[in-house]
């Protein structure tokens, strides 16, 4: 089955991937940083600007009506992609650092006391630390972290001694966006349950690589990243239980989250507008709409299939390089493949990869408590996407080969 | 010289301005909903998506470098456009809802004590009163609203008796979205200052159509928005005095908005990185660069000029129409105008000019408490834009005429 996969073939709907970058062709091995984006992603954002310009939800005429349709369409595809439930259970954002600050700022803040405790892991990003840190310093609560294996792999069982009490929410990636890790969401979720813990996963690493589905998972909320899906920048989502989304007040003050305003009251609308204030990115949306289409396309099980024999052959090929030291092996991993080359700092690593055609990045990945970690302050990072191929990991160990004797 | 403007000669650039509705050549007139967007914005968008998208700031790859450049360029073209002073004073938002909501959670709430007050008036967008009432209802503080004329001014002498050392904030918007009314910002500015009390200005609607110079206004923060200034959706700015972007704790949490992150304690970023925290919409604001340069290009002076002329001739075509009622007469005001025929709902209206191509709005405008002052719940608004012309306001008043006798 995945040996009918031909990446060589979604190529092609990738106009960027035909470039040349110091006269090399591109090796765009930054996929969890930003994916690129399908000709029918571009398509579908050309052709709102183009055609049916409007804004959404409030306007009866033809291209208000369009543009709704088509904006609305997009919840309905993302509702379906991830198991949703409903499709009111999805609310647009600007990306996930929305989505989770939307949590911060509308369940953790009104419902924190001193004493009271947010519990997180030594891996996550700062989008699932930092912004647990500003509502738990204006209430007295403190922000905790799990700890981690050398692997890179959750101590579940320190996770599930953590969880006492005066945890009043736990927050977990889905996917470390530096090290891959794959968490066992759906057991967290269960340990948490069994406590009375509502549990935030931070999905923005997992979408673009492997089937996720929420009534499976059973968390109280996850959050997603639209341009990391292979859609536009200035998208994502917060999906979360209804009874949440109910009793949450709303986040954002602002046109269409309401019933009525007056000057002695204000009744808000029912989820999810209650937390979509303002006019939203509809363009953004509705080229994620296209990019969801795109991806059942091809099948998240199929680019999962791939993408798991992508990371085995870049993993091997990369462990032959010396002096090569790869941070976090779990053993469930995403196709991220953090690491340092002895006596080379990451961002030489990164600079000259890049005249060589291959975009890496490098730097602390927003993910500083993981970099304390491992004990460095900064990591070179491939991550891979479905387009990616053998040939360009071949590439990248080549080129890696030759920054090596360069700075050797 | 504005004799030498031709509209038609900008229609051109806008593809949508082309398309029929119901076999009508489109009229829109709903440009304070959204504006249209020239050719050169979608190959902006499109530029980056097909040529060089990657993240911003977190990549020393070229692509990423590209991005970075194209991404903050248009941040240099932005503050040159609004006179801002320096650069960092501009933090990019998702439009004016989230800037005003920014200084609603990070300057207002943190602030505020029981007793305090809110000045707002009664012309305001719910985007500009429902943050405040957010964070009142958290603070114990309260809204109160400055009232208008019958003509739709704000009555300045009662505005200025409303600013009682209780007011700890004022927020007025710079023209209305209903009525079109431009209110003297920079006059009461002076009026704020002189009290000593924080001014926020709603700069929403103005900056498509007159020139907007923060250093001339002297407000405290102005809040604008991209995607009525022909840029794409999902983009807007807050521009803040210095002083307040420096003493103002960061609202949203996550990546790049940090210098150092531990569990032991945090270090934020300068402005304007402070405030944006995620994955900007990075398409959006190189585009909304693209909109800037644009419409540098014609020159808002012209633009203006053309406006007031056009909406002299509206509101005279418009006055000949019998039953009909014209919402909002200020002496200075912006080419929107809000009406009602007799015996018709606004609903109907929009909707049957619709089937005569005509693109306008219906309802309330985000503005109930305007509503509520008019005593009506619900115009239809007619909004205009420099690509507009005489014949598409003949051909509205054709259109409105035959509504009328299909509905008397």
């Amino acid at each position: 089955m995945s040996g009918a996969f031909d990446p060589e073939l979604w190529r092609r709907d990738f106009p960027v991937l035909k470039r040349q970058v110091h006269g090399k062709p591109l090796v765009y091995f930054d996929n969890a940083n930003t994916a690129q984006k399908p000709q029918v992603v571009i398509d579908a954002v050309e052709g709102y600007y183009r055609d049916y310009t409007a804004n959404v939800a409030r306007a009866v005429h033809s291209l208000g009506e369009q543009a709704t349709a088509a904006y609305e369409g997009a919840r309905d595809k993302l509702a379906r992609f991830l198991n949703a439930g409903s499709r009111d259970q999805l609310v647009f954002t600007s990306g996930t650092t929305q989505a989770i600050n939307l949590v911060a700022y509308s369940y953790a803040l009104p419902r924190l006391q001193p004493g009271d405790e947010i519990l997180v892991t030594q891996m996550e990003h700062h989008a699932n630390i930092v912004p647990w840190q500003l509502v738990a310093a204006r209430t007295g609560a403190t922000v905790k972290a799990a700890p981690i294996t050398p692997e890179g792999e959750l101590m579940l069982d320190r996770f599930e001694a953590m969880l006492t009490p005066a945890v009043k929410l736990a927050a977990v990636a889905h996917v470390s966006n530096v090290i891959g890790t794959v968490n066992p969401v759906a057991q967290i979720a269960r340990l948490c349950r069994s406590r009375g813990v509502p549990l935030l996963v931070d999905g923005s690493q997992a979408c673009p690589h492997q089937r996720v589905d929420l009534q499976a998972i059973g968390c109280d909320f996850y959050a997603m990243t639209g341009h990391k899906l292979f859609g536009p920048t200035g998208t994502g989502a917060l999906w979360a239980r209804r009874e949440h989304l109910q009793a949450m007040p709303p986040f954002f003050g602002g046109g269409e989250m309401i019933r009525t305003v007056s000057f002695d009251g204000t009744v808000f609308a029912d989820p999810p507008h209650k937390f979509e204030a303002g006019t939203p990115n509809i363009a953004g949306f509705i080229g994620l709409g296209a990019a969801v289409d795109y991806i059942e396309g091809i099948g998240l099980e199929r680019i999962q299939a791939y993408e798991s024999e992508l990371l085995a052959y870049a993993t091997d090929a990369l462990l032959g390089v010396p002096g090569l030291r790869l941070f976090g092996r779990a053993a469930h991993k995403a196709a991220v493949l953090s690491f340092l080359v002895e006596g080379v700092h990451a961002h030489d690593l990164a600079t000259l990869l890049d005249h060589e055609g291959v975009a890496v990045r490098s730097g602390h990945h927003c993910a500083h408590p993981l970099m304390q970690f491992f004990g460095v302050p900064a990591t070179a990072r491939a991550s891979l996407a479905f387009y990616n191929t053998r040939e360009e990991v071949d590439a990248f160990v080549r080129a890696l080969d030759k920054v090596r004797k360069l700075l050797a």
